[in-house]
Parts: structure tokens; C-alpha cells; sequence
């Protein structure tokens, strides 16, 4: 790999990676209101772009959730023509699958999406995604990392339904972008991993906005540490 | 308006109105592998684009839902600049807000999601969308079209929770990709109006799946006759 996009939902996740990576912000990239923020830099014989989803300007918050992420990966890849898009980010799991929060995850099995229910012919398998994710087993071996299958959905919390289908699916980390991501990946032929690390366990009592808000920077610490490993990783290989 | 991008999610829907519109195919238009359609026309002095969302490799189905909706939208304003994006499409609606099977609405109030939940300060806001409608009361009254705030999901059934949220944000209409075009089109300041033709009544008991196939060749008739309508409103005004 010589060339890596890192597309990332949130800026409190993102912060840590962009300084110690040393990337420098760049503006002007896209098009006049696409409010996406882009880093450049290199690590090693490495070039970087990392995307970050930018703010709501009404809410001011993160472009969280599968649609700006989409829109994104798009953009990055017609941009920077990388060789990988890696989707960093926080995460929830199923601590019944041996999920601990602070954990760093990559993607391996499918990515799925939970809160895409289409009950007709051929439509109920479209909205599960399902796409087939890069074989990071290797990476995970040599970096001592946990795999699992990660399914997405647009919310925050969990529904049962949302639960029985990340079940069914055998998923064991829930996000909110890493199947949108993978379908543009999927679409324009460009390889992809999700590196996740866990903020809240989905199958305990506490409420996933609670978890979250507890772990958050612990989180972003070890993603920080896993994704530099990471990218060092595909550099050599 | 002198140039309007028509936005459609499936084939089945749009096959009538790229007929009787005249419209002819292009292709070449994106990157390779982007699976969406070009058909382009004019009626009268107005340029027209209708992208239509292709179909899944693997599934063999239309890509419905928000995610292509929304690279779609991106890619039809980047590559026809329009005036006006129009998201033609059938979509649930509510009979106890007066809604008929077969009624054809315009766009109102705003455009918001019912499967974004995200229960953080700030985010929660962001998640519903809530995206204000391009006024369509005077299009509505000329052509005698009704009129309702647009809800939308990745999902084609309903769970109590959506519902709920549907009914809090005032919705009387439901689809699958209307707030994600509405976000592309607010993000780059292009106006945009939903038309869409119900086939199914999400608070009546017939599972929504039943009542979709049953109704789609009515909707999707009026549909095209009132589509056509409008083109010929904008053209004027």
C-alpha cells in the first residue's frame, strides 16, 4: 500500500490520530458547502489523506451516520485515488463475544447494515449489505488486534430489532458508517478495513449514550495507537 | 427553473415518466463502477437529467435507500449544476392524515429521518434532519396536489419506534431516501422538492411489503402524469 485515505466520523476521535501523524489541513479540496475537513501528510513511503465528516451548521455537530460518510468516501476516493480506505473510528460490541471497552477491532467476515429492512425478493439481502470485507487476519496475528464482523446502522442506540439482525448477521461490533463506507469501497473497486475501538458494550444494561460518553477518550486513545501500528503495517506488506 | 435533475430509486417507478418525457440513456457519464443511470431530455425550455439508481451487482435489485440516493444527488449537481433537484418516488403515507393510496404529494414542511436516534446533545437534532421544504403551496393549489412533511428511513417496513418518531416530527409521508437528497441538496444550496405517490398506509394493518406490490403500477402511473405536471409548473414560474 502506498496510498491510504482514513475517513473519520468524529472530530473527538480524530484529533489525537492528526497530531500524531503530523497531518497538516488543507481546504479547498471539494466543491463550495461540502463541509468535509481534509489532512494531508505522509507516514514513512506512505501518502496520507484523512477525512474528517466536518459540522453540522445548524447543529453543530459532527456529519455523523452513513449518508455523509458515503458522500466522503466518494470524494476521497476521486481525490486522492488511494490504494485503501481505512474507516477509523469508535464503536460499540457484544461484550458476550468477548468485547472489552478500550478494544481495537478490524473488520473481518462482512459488513452488514441492521436498520436496513426491505422484506421483498432480493431486496431483503441488498439491505443487509453483506459486502465482503479485506482479510486482515494477518495484520490482526502480527498486532495482536481482535476481528469481527461490523454492522452499521444510522442511530446511536439499539433497538431489538436492530439486535436480533447484528445477531443474525454474527456481527460483533455496531457502528454508524462502516457498511456505507464499504459499499462506495465496493463500488469503485478500492480495498478497505474498519478499525474500531470499543466505547460501550451493546448487549449491557447502561445505555449506549452513557457508556459512550464515559469511554470516549480512552477509546480514542487506543484508535490512535492501532491505526499509526496499522498503517505501518500495510506500508510494509 | 431551467434545468432540473429528477432523482429516482427504481426502475419500476421511473420506466413510464423516462418514456413519456422522452428521455434517452447516456452513459460514460461517472466513474467506472458507479452504478447509476443517465437519462437526459428537455421538455419545453427546460433541461432535464433523471438519474435513475441502477442496480446491485450481487442482488440484482434497485439500489434504494439513502446512501446511493445521496451520492447520486451529489453526482446529478455536479455534473448537470441544476436549478431544482426533484426526488420522484412512491412512499408510504398515513390514512389518518387523509392519505389515499394512489395520492400524489408534494414536499412540505421539512424533510426529516425516523432511524437516526442519537440521544447526545446537539446530535439528537442532527439525526432527525428537520431540513426546511422548498415552498410548494402555490404548485400545490394550481395543480390541486396535496401536500405533507416527508419522514425517511433505510427501512420499507415500520417499527413502533420509527412510527413514533413520524408522528412527533408531524410527518404524514414516508420513503427511503428524500432527507438524505435533501441533505445533499442543502449542503450545496440547490432547491429541491419531493413528489411522491403513495402505495401503501403505514397505519393500517396490511404489512407495508403486501401493500407495495399490490399498489406500485397505480402509484407509479400517477406518478408520471403529475411529475410531468410539475416540470411544466416550474417551467413556468
Amino acid at each position: 500500500m502506498q496510498n491510504i485515505s482514513i475517513i473519520m466520523a468524529m472530530k473527538s476521535e480524530a484529533e489525537s490520530l492528526i497530531e500524531h501523524l503530523g497531518l497538516s489541513r488543507e481546504n479547498h479540496y471539494f466543491r463550495s458547502g461540502i463541509p468535509f475537513q481534509v489532512y494531508i501528510g505522509s507516514l514513512e513511503t506512505i501518502q496520507l489523506s484523512l477525512l474528517l465528516s466536518g459540522t453540522d451548521p445548524e447543529c453543530h455537530v459532527d456529519n455523523v451516520a452513513t449518508v455523509p460518510a458515503a458522500l466522503m468516501t466518494y470524494l476521497a476516493i476521486e481525490k486522492f485515488e488511494p490504494d485503501m480506505v481505512l474507516n477509523a473510528g469508535t464503536a460499540g460490541g457484544i461484550a458476550g463475544q468477548g468485547c472489552k471497552i478500550g478494544d481495537v477491532y478490524l473488520s473481518s467476515g462482512k459488513f452488514c447494515f441492521h436498520d436496513r429492512r426491505i422484506p421483498l425478493p432480493g431486496f431483503d439481502q441488498y439491505g443487509m449489505g453483506l459486502y465482503p470485507a479485506y482479510d486482515t487476519s494477518g495484520i490482526a496475528k502480527d498486532l495482536q488486534l481482535k476481528t469481527g464482523t461490523v454492522s452499521t446502522g444510522n442511530s446511536l442506540d439499539l433497538l431489538d430489532k436492530d439486535m436480533e439482525i447484528i445477531r443474525a448477521n454474527q456481527a460483533i461490533i455496531k457502528d454508524m458508517e462502516a457498511a456505507a463506507i464499504a459499499w462506495v469501497c465496493r463500488t469503485l473497486s478500492v480495498s478497505m478495513i474498519a478499525i474500531k475501538a470499543i466505547t460501550d458494550l451493546i448487549d449491557e444494561d447502561t445505555p449506549t449514550e452513557t457508556q459512550f460518553i464515559k469511554n470516549l477518550q480512552q477509546a480514542a486513545t487506543n484508535l490512535q495507537i492501532k491505526t499509526i501500528e496499522v498503517i505501518q503495517h500495510l506500508q510494509k506488506h
